[in-house]
């Protein structure tokens, strides 16, 4: 069965390492493709930094500190020190040791003219990772979010990681953009991989910030809709409140409740134009079952907090098997 | 007294000590001004690495590794170890994570458009450098080192770097080149320092790759030879050997004994066209002295082996009493 997954970073990456076990994916012949997230992706201190692919590398790779949830397990941050000896700003994206050895070697091969696909693919060789790992486009996508600047009250553009890092997104924020996702295409790999796809899956990752700009870029939430696969989410809310991250901060900007229902409504039935076939949920949320079902969706109502890899083995297996029932 | 030193790394920088105590040069009014070289500049995994400038500016700045001789003191190698955990090349280059810092501020800088005299000047003020250190042009120049091919027999070039840090100097050298000499100009203030100084010492630095790619830069050797100040020199031969590094592999490479007589009779005497006025040598050297008199030098005998900072202040006064004397 091939499976195709839209992901974020840490909640898809714990996701993943439960369907990697679920599905007996490997680096040699892998069955899951990932098509993760470049839209939190950021250059700082001349370093290309793409914090949801690494997040996927690292922990299927087997890298990730696990405690923390994001960068490299043993991580030190001498370099940062040293940088913030010398006055460098901005200084408050934790930029480690280890990681850093990843941002030097993708950015010297983006600036001698690969793209970020092929980099990424080098990158995971050395970790072997047991899925592809794809980018969603090759083209700078970035998002930005809009906020009421605190000095001047004026709408204001400031990068996410500025707000999701800097300000641990207590700014409110008006609205998100995907600046160059108009003109984005696809990186190679990604519409095919949607497209041979048996299912397609939403991981519990963020809908505003990793999910959205996914499909931001044109054409892949077409592909979506009009896959012959089955499509499966995994809710990231969990008895009103996000599972980890602040998605709830990012969802009352776009005027959805932070509820496992809201999100399964505005991703959208399938047979209605929208993304969904089928819509995991925590045991938290059971109440909520039936309205989904009333909406069209199969719903399957089940510990989704991935409190150890297994529970997020036994949540992408019931992935698999609704597919598998709703296939025959 | 204004005082102008030609420097390459660790050896200058060393004497630089002393000649700072001598002086008493200070960061808001510094007397001594060092154009540094930039022949063994590299860029690798692509930061610009400028090996010489940044030993001067450690080591001043009080942030060298005084045992190793390079680098920076406290120094971990986390990055360089990642690097090669990806399989990235070449990684025969003692990189290190302090010393990353200050690459990825100057490379960002440079990336930015501003120039390495005014980059440089940015880096020193964390360091508030006792010393104005400029580089010897902001335009690129990297000293190649012509050997035979080991497997085709053929003359190649390869980088100052690859030979010195990972051949140690082991195959034989038939010529240095200063790739790019010919079309730089000297940094902004380079002239002006050689023209304006009542002293221009030649610290104990390597003559053919230290010395020599700062004097390749046009205008560089006929404004010392035209100076009004008085030329000093400190041989880096001391008993027929480099005091360190590996300056005989590169004497004997252009044809020159290493001894202090050579080295000295290389760089020439003043009023035959030549740089020097006064030539410092050594104890175990002091046999030497009378030929060096009458070809025209004034010298001074001394230990001039910089085991502790001491000894590099008491051959600095020397070198500033040698210009009083001759001036006088």
């Amino acid at each position: 069965m091939q499976v195709t997954v839209l992901a974020g970073g840490i909640g898809a990456a714990r996701f993943l390492r439960g369907l990697v076990s679920a599905t007996g994916s490997t680096h040699h012949q892998p069955s899951v493709t990932v098509i993760g997230n470049t839209g939190d992706d950021i250059r700082l201190f001349g370093l290309q930094i793409c914090p949801d692919l690494d997040s996927v590398m690292y922990t299927l790779g087997g890298g990730a500190d696990e405690e923390r949830g994001w960068g490299r397990a043993n991580e030190s941050f001498t370099v940062l020190e040293e940088l913030r000896r010398y006055g460098a700003k901005p200084d408050w994206f934790g930029l480690g040791d280890r990681d850093i050895a990843t941002h030097l070697v993708r950015t010297q091969a983006l600036d001698a003219g690969y793209r970020l696909s092929s980099v990424t693919a080098g990158l995971c060789e050395r970790w072997q990772l047991p899925v592809s790992l794809v980018p969603m486009s090759d083209d700078r996508v970035e998002t930005h979010v809009i906020i009421d600047d605190p000095d001047s009250g004026q709408p204001a553009a400031i990068h996410f990681q500025e707000w999701w890092v800097r300000h641990r997104a207590a700014v409110a924020a008006r609205q998100f953009v995907y600046v160059g996702s108009e003109s984005a295409t696809p990186a190679p790999g990604v519409i095919e991989a949607i497209a041979a796809a048996d299912v397609i899956i939403l991981p519990p990752s963020n809908p505003v910030v990793s999910i959205a700009p996914i499909l931001s870029v044109p054409g892949i939430r077409a592909a979506v809709t009009q896959a012959s696969a089955t499509v499966v989410g995994v809710s990231p809310i969990v008895g009103g409140k996000p599972v980890r991250g602040m998605a709830d901060a990012c969802l009352s900007a776009i005027g959805i409740d932070t509820t496992a229902t809201a999100v399964a409504t505005h991703y959208g039935v399938r047979r209605e134009g929208g993304l969904l076939d089928a819509w995991i949920i925590d045991d938290a949320d059971a109440a909520s079952a039936s309205e989904l079902v009333d909406k069209g969706l199969r719903v399957e109502v089940m510990d989704t907090i991935f409190a150890n890899p297994g529970t997020a083995g036994k949540v992408a297996g019931a992935a698999l098997q609704l597919a598998r029932e709703l296939r025959a």
